[in-house]
């Protein structure tokens, strides 16, 4: 397949990475020279004598790894490129806020959203790896009218590299979820890790805090946008958390001890099935 | 060393396998009469002709591997039997709460309590592995009067056992440290995962959440107890962590972008300094 991938940062530059290998025809586009000319010298992408416009309106595929608000701005200075047999594909991890929008700039080609569930705590093409996405989530957000032969090629690109489970859901419940099991996250290690005060913690930390925090160390500019696109489902994530830090500070006062056994014994229940599942 | 472990769980066994292996001479008492024989057979201790009475005189070191509520009631029960030159030891998690009475029922043998910051989300010792200690932290908490002689004893059982950085550390300040590099991420991965009400989270958590979940597998007997035994410092890091999360909810409520980096960027750089000194 001609694949186009846009912005060759981590993620981009590991799907370009992972598509070479298996025999698609790569090509990227990138602001940054320095960064084209890494991706081609590792074989990541193919060398064109093609323009952007001419790659951007011949590709089958078009897959935008930018940060959100980059997108709305990509689609619009590049729409009269797009032709009907193309399918226009985003990695972002909030959907509703601009799958609208993608849609109606994208035609007549069609615009179906995905999200890889997988990362690194690091910036940039020196960092692409394709192996991040071995076994892990992979979600497609398809509308309404979305043809299913554009399920049928995320779907070939989701096995192309390696992931796990492939799920379909509506934007919508998309990030309801996400920013649950994404957003809320981290939230909570950088609120935890903003929290300590104290110059010798170093000295007394376990593998469960440096677990904890390990995402406490995040790309600031792409997170806070994620964040505020995602706002009202993220709010709402974290009042359901602080309900439950209630109860277990309510039982913690109260010396009650067995309702912490309770708290205790429902939380590894709970997390002891996504365990299984997960491995 | 003549060495007797009271309570041969994952921490006791994974003791007896690791200072077996260094030469001492280690003994086992615990109330399940098939961990003994497994804790025999697998050479993690010796076999033994002497009553525990005679075991518990005759010592030099004295390992108490057993809940914190547990450890006043064996040294009473057992009082009678030490002697001058020996030093008793626990390993609990907590140490405020029963330091001081322990020291008076352990006379005139030398009390010193110590911290090994490792574990599993595993009960018993079935699950021993001495190999978990590498490289951790080993917290060592003397009393004013404790003799030299009993911390160099601790400081040598830590590096027979691989643990990395030995610190010393007044009792009380052990114990707010650990409120929060132990106790408050535990409290939070528990608040996290019952804040989850939906089926289907299974399909949308990536490593973020796994590796952030991971403690919500709780033992729940004995974080009770460890919880409650220390409710004043963690009760207070619970306040200054939903303080943080506060400010974090502000920022987004005014959608206030520059804020939100502000709060990301400072949690990268300081989580970013425990990542190179702990590696």
């Amino acid at each position: 397949m001609k694949i186009v991938i846009v912005g060759l940062g981590l993620i981009g530059g590991s799907y370009a990475s992972g598509l070479s290998q298996k025999g698609h025809e790569v090509y990227g586009i990138d602001k940054d020279v320095e960064t084209l000319e890494y991706a081609k010298k590792k074989g990541y992408i193919k060398i064109s004598d093609e323009t952007e416009a001419e790659l951007l309106s011949t590709a089958e595929l078009i897959i935008l790894a930018i940060y959100p608000q980059a997108i709305l701005e990509f689609l619009n200075k590049n729409k009269m490129y797009f032709t009907k047999h193309q399918i226009i594909t985003d990695v972002c991890g909030v959907k509703s806020s601009f799958i609208n929008k993608a849609t109606l700039l994208s035609s007549p080609a069609v615009y179906l959203s995905h999200h890889p569930m997988a990362g690194k705590e690091k910036i940039g093409i020196a960092f692409a790896d394709s192996s991040i996405f071995a076994g892990a989530n992979f979600l497609i957000t398809p509308l309404e009218h979305t043809p299913i032969e554009a399920i049928k090629t995320l779907d070939r690109i989701a096995r192309d590299l390696n992931f796990g489970r492939i799920t379909l859901i509506s934007p919508k419940r998309h990030d309801e979820m996400i920013g649950f099991t994404s957003q809320l996250t981290h939230a909570i290690a950088v609120s935890l890790v903003n929290s300590d005060k104290d110059k010798e913690t170093i000295h007394f930390i376990g593998d469960s805090y440096r677990d904890l925090t390990r995402i406490a160390m995040i790309n600031e500019n792409l997170w806070s946008e994620l964040f505020l696109e995602n706002k009202d489902a993220l709010l709402a994530h974290i009042e359901n958390f602080e309900t439950e830090l209630n109860i277990l500070k309510k039982a913690l006062n109260d010396n009650d001890k067995e309702q912490l056994n309770e708290l205790f014994k429902n939380s590894t229940h709970i997390r002891k099935k996504m365990e299984k599942c997960a491995n």
